[in-house]
């Protein structure tokens, strides 16, 4: 098809398809002749998996180009595309001293011990973990803490199912497709329905007249 | 204390202090001469949660100055700050066709009602949700959506866990801090958690060799 029916299809700009193509986001259409091009199905399901991960998974076009490139490269392993990152954050490790940086350390350690998760020790979420950690502990906000056990085993039981779901598929390609969408608009999903029961949670406890 | 040496105990430059108080995320300081201020230690509360927010929780100046602005508003109540989203999503329902909408809508309500959760039927963080579905749905993504009850029970734990501990503090501005961190810092650790859990299961399932 032109590059007007796959924006026709796709609900998005052509401008907006041609600068996705620029930026390496979706691949060139086939030239049929110098200033043309055809694309085809496989061009419409990834500009709609660009869509969905940039306007509802709220990634950057640097994060999802990284992502994409993952997809598009043979040797990815599925194994390392479900450990993918989509937290987003900027590691500012300087603004926790050592003390409390090893501290935290420790307690992420004994964590991941204690649920048995067998993990590379340089797999940057820890760093991410230890991060988060620490900066609770700087703040004085170390009882918060105590909702590390619970978290990890939601968690726990969180990517149990997302395992199970995707590893039904037949086919590599939707297998990694399925990672990526999981873990980009399920992990949204989940903080979602996390604020939902907040809501309701907090309605019982401070308004349970009501 | 002088902005010098608030400076130096939270490490965050005298410019940047600064900005933060032109841009309202921090309280002016009272003025002592017609050229200067001094501060107080909730000043240096207040710099050390700026300064998580934005740099660990990777929330926008603009996100951050609202939900500061919910802190300091004397109207505001616990549950309705325990509910607010720091989701940084974009809504952009246009992309998919009302049916596909509709059917993601009643989704989510018969999940909602499946739990008992009490919720005001316009809260926001519904759309939200209904987005993430129909977004799934949108991309034939629609066997991942197994996950929906799973996670839900999850959020359950984890939203009971969060009440318990910030509910044991004693009073309303610790209570309303702890929620406002552990909203933001606690929701990156359960992504980070999970992504952890992502690792170690999927190398289980893909490489039970090693």
């Amino acid at each position: 098809m032109r590059i007007a029916e796959l924006s026709r299809r796709t609900a998005v700009p052509v401008p907006t398809i041609k600068y996705y193509v620029r930026e390496g986001l979706v691949p060139r259409g086939e030239l049929t002749s110098r200033n043309q091009a055809t694309y085809d199905e496989r061009h419409e399901r990834r500009i709609r998996l660009v869509r969905a991960l940039i306007d509802i998974g709220g990634l950057s076009i640097a994060t999802t180009r990284d992502l994409l490139g993952q997809l598009d490269n043979p040797e990815a392993s599925v194994d390392s595309l479900l450990g993918r990152t989509m937290l987003n954050l900027n590691p500012s490790r300087e603004r926790v001293d050592d003390e409390t940086r090893a501290d935290a350390a420790a307690r992420v350690q004994k964590l991941v011990h204690s649920r048995g998760w067998r993990i590379d020790a340089h797999d940057p979420t820890f760093d991410v973990l230890i991060d988060l950690v620490a900066a609770m502990r700087a703040l004085g906000e170390d009882d918060l803490l105590e909702i590390l056990d619970t978290y990890a085993e939601a968690a726990e039981k969180v990517a149990a199912i997302d395992l199970a779901v995707v590893s039904r598929r037949k086919d590599l390609e939707s297998i990694i497709d399925g990672a990526v969408v999981g873990t980009v608009l399920g992990g949204s999903m989940l903080l979602a329905l996390r604020r939902l029961a907040h809501i309701d949670a907090s309605g019982r406890v401070f308004r349970p007249e009501s």
